[in-house]
């Protein structure tokens, strides 16, 4: 087991501890391929799991979004928050009905988001639009400073973090094997299909968007 | 707006309210259109997002696990917890950065779990070989008392659940549309590649896997 990433009782993979990982490359490696995270927090008496935007800067996972955004209100207060990123990799298909499986990726960060300064906002924002198409933030109208105003970039330290992934085909008992089942695994991959231009725009999609094709 | 499973103070869409629906057929359709969902749930003084397979029958979302999991012995209490699904369906790129956003469909439900009687945990784990590939639970060698034992099924009602959708192309201020920039959506899906078999494996894969290919 690779540790780099400090294992806290919190973070430690007890469940298959086999596919814990905590180095840092992996946990930043299946930030980096996200767009999306879910953040668990509470709100009153309620936990709620909310899907948002994330990109990763350095040791620290970013989420932004309106001033007015109860998730982004209730965060700023301090409290213990959960971000979970997961990419589903494929089916995994065993001789038998328990042996089913998933492949998959998956990082678990605990802890307290932070408010983004506003004087960092604008470099921040910058990160996230190279996040989802590199070069973007050259060609996009920047925000101005009432957007910028209106919006809140909240951050949390990848301190207490965990990976967890599984990989490869099915792990059938031995006296499932000569069943005449089929077994193995359907692999499932996000990709972008054609983009689909708004009226009037004649340019060719930029190049950077194509880091999504075989996303 | 359509209203059909009711609507509470914490199901109300509050940001973008016009993304919301409450009606039982986009409920369903969503969570029928998944494979994973995220579970937000306490133990102790800290808060959990956790990703697992779900399926749906009738009106509740059901997940499993092993009796050890630490989510599903922390759901057993009778918490409220909050599970969310989220699809990705598209990168929506702005003329101006600060109206770039995401296609997505998802469902927030709220509620506590409740245990699936040992009695009909097996039916149940029928209906998630379903959900994974029509047909299989006739093929895969079913679940033996021991394994049945071993494992836990929990259901939580979807009668506080709210779905929230973007659809369409980028929402772009008047002033910036004649700015010389892409605009417009980048599609993305998720995708089945060509089948894995396990060594030793010479049939065809199930038809009932083909429900993914163009998942």
């Amino acid at each position: 087991m690779q540790t780099d990433v400090p294992v806290t009782d919190r973070t430690r993979v007890r469940r298959e501890p086999a596919r814990g990982r905590y180095d840092r490359e992996t946990v930043h490696g299946i930030i980096d391929a996200a767009l999306l995270c879910h953040v668990a927090f509470r709100d009153g008496d309620s936990v709620f799991c909310i899907p948002t935007v994330c990109w990763r800067e350095d040791g620290h996972l970013y989420i932004h979004g309106s001033n007015g955004s109860r998730m982004l209100r209730a965060l700023l207060g301090g409290q213990q928050a959960c971000v979970t990123v997961t990419h589903l990799d494929g089916l995994v298909l065993a001789r038998a009905a328990f042996n089913h499986s998933m492949n998959y990726r998956s990082v678990v960060v605990l802890g307290a988001f932070e408010a983004v300064p506003d004087d960092r906002k604008a470099a921040s924002l910058d990160r996230l639009m190279d996040h989802l198409a590199p070069g973007r933030k050259h060609e996009a109208r920047p925000g101005d400073a009432n957007e910028l105003r209106s919006t809140t970039v909240l951050r949390i330290a990848l301190d207490e973090a965990s990976a967890k992934l599984r990989t490869g085909g099915p792990q059938d008992d031995e006296a499932d094997l000569s069943l005449d089942v089929w077994a193995g695994v359907l692999p499932l991959a996000v990709h972008a299909l054609p983009p689909v231009p708004e009226p009037g725009i004649t340019r060719s999609m930029p190049d950077g968007l194509r880091k999504w094709a075989g996303a």
